[in-house]
């Protein structure tokens, strides 16, 4: 029986685990990605304390500050939850994988998302070579460039207009003839000279040898490029915890408090799979941490009532 | 004109600064203990990432990552907020220091705490020698020891119930006859055979050369002793924000919600001085971050409208 079960190994859930058993709660973590979504990213400049360093580095160093600390990690695929009453009357958790079973008294989900793909050629191949998902994240390695953002939803708006800070031309291209984004947003890119919007514009293929040189439209054109940004949302891959009957928001994200509990007492969620406004590595760490205190609070209850 | 001034430099001001300039605000912060409270700490362990590091010099991982980006930081100390409409009709802030004074669209508070001090000889002496204000960073080193913790609520009885897990034996020294602990917490204590609880007592003086060798007691009496938990409480240091008008809960904490915000808007809070429940470095760090990005929303919007 382990106090505290967490799914996922990422920057959510492998900080949860460093405190977990800092906290003195027999840990386990499931990582299906060990070090998460984290591990795309070629260079991480807002992990703070770190000034740079590769997406996979950040996820060794907090892998290796979890196990240092005790933690019990396993490359496992959770495939179920069930929430079960043991013979005392207590509610504990199964978690089922491919091979296992675990029994937890608390765990935590923090499954993280998936980025939408374009599912086009070449998407794949120049990832991190100018493809990105994140215009935070990989905007300002385009200063002075000509970048594009493929979406017609208010993030790629936003991506667009944050991304005309850093390259000299941003394209949107918008698959419709409307970019369905915020009016103050909208205004705005009617203002910014760097931003030109490309209706009923559909890639067909991103070319290049060792990074982004060209799009391909399907009307056939080619225009020269030097990044493609996808700002066709995200996917939270929450549908263990929706089986489980946690409440998940409109966008199919877990919704948490500031202590990271979800609805059902016991089952605590961090990360990218929650409903934070403000998605980062450093606030889903946060609230893995903080979840990780208040499964040690409701274990502690539980081991002395 | 700052877009964001945020006042205080420790762990929730120094990455917000960075994502502050990262976001291309104008941002400017405040600092009158360069890197905060963490720099009094001696060994750090449960920043994520970053397995053991001193706190002076995860404070200057911190300072060095703002600056970097290109964060301002002045070492002065603010002594007034003052809301102010400009000729526009827009809310700014102007922030006063003994030198100066500056404007900015939005501010954050991220002003810390004061531990509590007993104010008995040795205790400023032999601090970090085995005078401790947080078991939870410090309780590891004193494995297998005789410890005490000085205080007589809720706090006092947690703190000695986590040392229980590490120390052979924990005194909690109580001034009154009553340990006013939380139920839960108070028959955990009666069970633990680890805790004694010295009632009626009061120490006159904290004793030692290097560190920590025994207390002396009002009554003459003298304890060997490793280590003295002080869990005298938190003060937090939130005068700035209340004669702004800031909401502040019944700890004299800033009420934020989940995006930082304080009832001013505009006016951002982070960190220890908040009324989050489990305040780390780290969740500081995260609130700091998340300040950041609305900030910049509401800079934005100012801008543009």
């Amino acid at each position: 029986m382990y106090d505290f079960i967490i799914i996922g190994g990422g920057c959510s859930g492998l900080p949860a685990a460093m405190y977990g058993t800092r906290l003195g709660m027999k840990t386990l973590t499931l990582a299906e990605l060990p070090g998460g979504l984290i591990t795309t990213t070629h260079l991480v400049e807002n992990w703070p304390g770190i000034k740079s360093i590769s997406g996979p580095d950040l996820a060794i160093s907090l892998m290796e500050h979890a196990t240092a600390s005790g933690a019990e990690i396993k490359s496992e695929r959770v495939t179920n939850i069930e929430k079960v009453e043991n013979s005392d009357g207590q509610t504990i958790f199964k978690v089922k994988t491919g091979s296992n079973e675990y029994e937890g008294k608390t765990i935590m989900i923090a499954t993280g998302t998936k980025h939408r793909k374009l599912g086009v050629p070449g998407e794949k191949e120049l990832e991190n070579k100018g493809v990105s998902y994140c215009a935070l994240c990989d905007g300002a390695f385009f200063s002075e460039k000509t970048v594009c953002v493929v979406g017609g939803g208010d993030s790629a708006a936003k991506e667009a207009l944050f991304l005309s800070k850093h390259a000299n031309k941003v394209y949107i291209v918008v698959r419709k003839d409307i970019l369905r984004a915020e009016p103050a947003n909208a205004e705005r890119i009617e203002k910014n000279d760097k931003i030109e919007i490309l209706y009923k514009t559909e890639i067909e293929e991103i070319l290049g040898a060792e990074k982004v040189e060209k799009v391909k439209f399907k009307d056939g054109k080619e225009m020269p490029m030097d990044a493609v940004f996808m700002a066709i949302g995200h996917i939270a891959q929450t549908d263990l915890a929706k089986e489980l009957g946690v409440e998940l928001n409109e966008k199919g994200e877990i919704k948490i408090n500031r202590r990271s509990e979800t609805n059902i007492p016991g089952v605590f969620a961090a990360g990218d799979c929650c409903d934070t406004g403000f998605k980062q590595a450093i606030t889903g760490a946060a609230e893995g941490v903080t979840a990780s205190y208040y499964a040690y609070h409701r274990v502690d209850l539980n081991a002395y009532f």
